[in-house]
């Protein structure tokens, strides 16, 4: 069933990201097979061709857009095929290759540990496969953790375990690598006044999404003696990161309270406002499950969301987007320039300038990928600009909130939101190299001369 | 009338774009006072207070977007001081400002100097005196034939000399400010089969707003004896400001022809068909001049044109916007970046990296300054997304076209565009450095720490 590594050998001449790129495409042929297989469907369904890849593309991507309903698509072997890919996607084919290769006993060559650090964007090679087993155990804690808490207290809903703690199987794996499928056929809207669910929920969530390196440091704190711990710190990457993700969750939370306090808001108690805001907020970072439907929403917090999705999650996480390292750096920059200063300072550390300015490219091409697609969806659609705007912020955050225009999409913009949620998740850097030759860097030189800006 | 020069002492310690905003600020008042005379109105019109601010802040930007109707509103008397507030705006306050120094026959010192240098964003101070002199000439020129060429012209189209000199005089003005205002109540639209009208339209609109150091350039390469030519070059500013500027025209044009083919164009014929597309390219580098109804197109044309005019005309010209150079820099980074180079080469020269900095973070902020007043103008307002983003453009890009939503909107909104006006004429940097204090670098360093980025 898997590639062979003897077989791999004429993937020399690939770079890492090309290598990733033709796994992903074989993923999702994978995903395709199985979710295309008769005992995956409930009888008398079948899917069209272009939505069964839209669904295989959406699961390997955990994107969670849908143009079919997962509950009244797919039998219960199809759910546990959809959760299968869903691990797939999230943790990473490249991941989980390697897992397979230690499984094996197969000692992980160069080659192979520069996949992984491509796939994850780590900058060292030291400890690769150390990590690699870490990320492993780790998820695979935090998933079963929440299959068990949910499945139990499922057990209050559901007439038999069996459903509770399928429920709670499928609702872990889907939070945890925000894949943001459901299966209760309208996302978390049956939780929505049960706030201990919605709580565990954004835990796996958050864990999820703020990124593998994040959690290796925490654990490797928690778990050293004190006299240890006095030599350790936490990296500039971790610090920033999750900075960004908790400013992010908090000022989405109060960004969407104002915006919705006249409005859906209107009629609310506090504590129903505070988690509804803050549940949606949570979920624009990379989940895309909801408690509410966000059609009830105004059009300006469709558009706020929207720029939160397209931000997205922590790099090296199960997230999408152009990532909150990214989104960080071009902020502080913009500010360390209009202070008139040049040297960017984070918690007493310089950033690389090599690393602002694959910040400043990403950010780049990140809005010149969803101006593209936007345009391309509006001649192609008769749907809202915001309505458009939001698909399509949700396709390339991996998100999968939809403002429910999606399963209406003609096949041009289904294809779009599918490059989309490709470019989205294995990262616009990656994405940009796939199509780039050698590095080369020319060394003649010309003359500088000075133009007028702005 | 004018300030006097020793009354200006106390203005030491500002910076010059500090000065530079507080003259836009007298400007804006002074627009105020002479618009809001009675004497300018037609009989029985009262404007209200908004409203005339609006006028001014757009006269003086010469942005052209409007919440009057200007040919219902002001009498002859208030055309020709509008006009003369185009003229103030459009030129420049401070190349005003030196040209009455220079007639008064006053030694013009440093600090002056560097204000024209900050307000056209020179880098050298050299021959600056005689820059000015050259623009006033030139533009002058430039105005005078496209008043007489118009007039003579526009005898056909009116019952007497007068009233077609007067017509011939106001185009002109308006076109070659980049203005945009119109006294025909209904823009180019009546010359819409007129191809004569429309091409010396255009060419007014491009002499405008290709940049003042493009014309200087030109004039000094047209007048330069053989021998002299040889060791002429055009500047590494005049090539890429006049590619970028042409290249936008072009593709504009193309692209809005693909956009209509099917809907406006559709029942038009080929010279139609080019003039429409060509004339309303032309007139989103800055004029906002149009010889259609601009909602007669589809809305994805209407995105597309947005773009365009946020992209906006030259630098040190009559434009606003971005500015081409801020926009051909960062397309040339990010595909320099993509083909895995380092150093931007452009016609043989080499790009300061200053230069590309500013470029970045003029691009910035002008997406977050779109970005912001879209946010309020759709929480302000009932409008859809593509119209409030269209009017946005416009008034940041300070071109003035105009989905016919600007004399409905809330005050709110008003003030919001009038702020982009603003921002957009005087440029993002400079605005920026109005906020910011004494240049300090900070000299000490920290480590350097990596970051994973997208
Ligand atoms: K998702
Ligand atoms: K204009």
């Amino acid at each position: 069933m898997w590639i062979r590594h003897h077989s791999l050998r004429w993937l020399n001449n690939l770079s890492p990201v090309q290598i990733i790129v033709l796994f992903y495409g074989f993923a999702v042929l994978t995903a395709c097979i199985l979710l295309g297989l008769p005992v995956a469907h409930q009888d008398g369904v079948t899917i069209p061709f272009i939505d069964l890849v839209f669904t295989a593309v959406s699961a390997v991507s955990v994107t969670g857009l849908s143009v079919v309903d997962i509950s009244e698509t797919f039998s219960v072997t199809g759910v546990f095929l959809l959760a299968f890919v869903l691990q797939f996607g999230g943790i990473g084919i490249m991941t989980l290759g390697t897992m397979i290769w230690i499984l094996l006993g197969k000692k992980i060559g160069l080659k192979e540990r520069r996949l992984i650090m491509t796939d994850h964007n780590q900058t060292t090679f030291q400890g690769m496969v150390r990590l690699i087993k870490q990320i492993l155990y780790l998820i695979f804690i935090i998933e079963f953790l929440g299959f068990i808490i949910l499945g139990v207290y499922f057990m209050q809903y559901f007439p038999t375990w069996y459903e509770a703690f399928y429920q709670g199987l499928f609702a872990s794996i889907s939070a945890t690598t925000n894949a943001g499928f459901d299966i209760t056929g309208q996302s978390l809207i049956p939780y929505k006044d049960d706030y201990f669910v919605q709580f565990i929920h954004m835990g796996l969530i958050v864990l999820g999404a703020i990124g593998f390196p994040v959690l290796i440091e925490v654990r490797e704190h928690l778990f050293a003696s004190s006299e240890e711990r006095k030599f350790m710190r936490f990296s500039l990457f971790t610090k920033l990161t999750t900075f960004t993700f908790l400013a992010l969750i908090i000022v989405g939370t109060l960004v969407i309270i104002l915006l919705e306090m006249n409005y859906f808001f209107a009629d609310k108690s506090w504590h129903e406002i505070l988690f509804y805001a803050l549940f949606q907020s949570v979920t624009t970072r990379s989940a895309g499950l909801s408690t509410m439907d966000v059609n009830m929403f105004t059009e300006q917090t469709h558009i706020f969301m929207s720029v939160l999705m397209i931000i997205g999650a922590s790099p090296s996480s199960v997230g999408g987007g152009m990532r909150t390292t990214s989104f960080a750096l071009v902020i502080i920059f913009l500010l360390t320039y209009a202070r008139g200063q040049h040297r960017i300072r984070i918690f007493r550390r310089e950033v690389h300038d090599d690393d602002l300015i694959k910040a400043v490219v990403v950010t780049m091409f990140a809005a010149m990928s969803v101006f593209t697609a936007v345009i391309i969806l509006t001649i192609a659609e008769d749907f809202s600009l915001t309505q458009i705007f939001f698909e399509v912020s949700s396709a390339f955050g991996t998100t999968g909130l939809s403002l429910g225009i999606t399963p209406y999409l003609t096949t041009v913009s289904k294809v779009v939101l599918m490059a989309l949620m490709f470019i989205g998740r294995i990262g616009i850097l990656s994405f940009l190299f796939t199509f780039k030759n050698e590095e080369k860097k020319g060394n003649y030189h010309y003359p500088t001369e000075r133009i007028i800006i702005g």
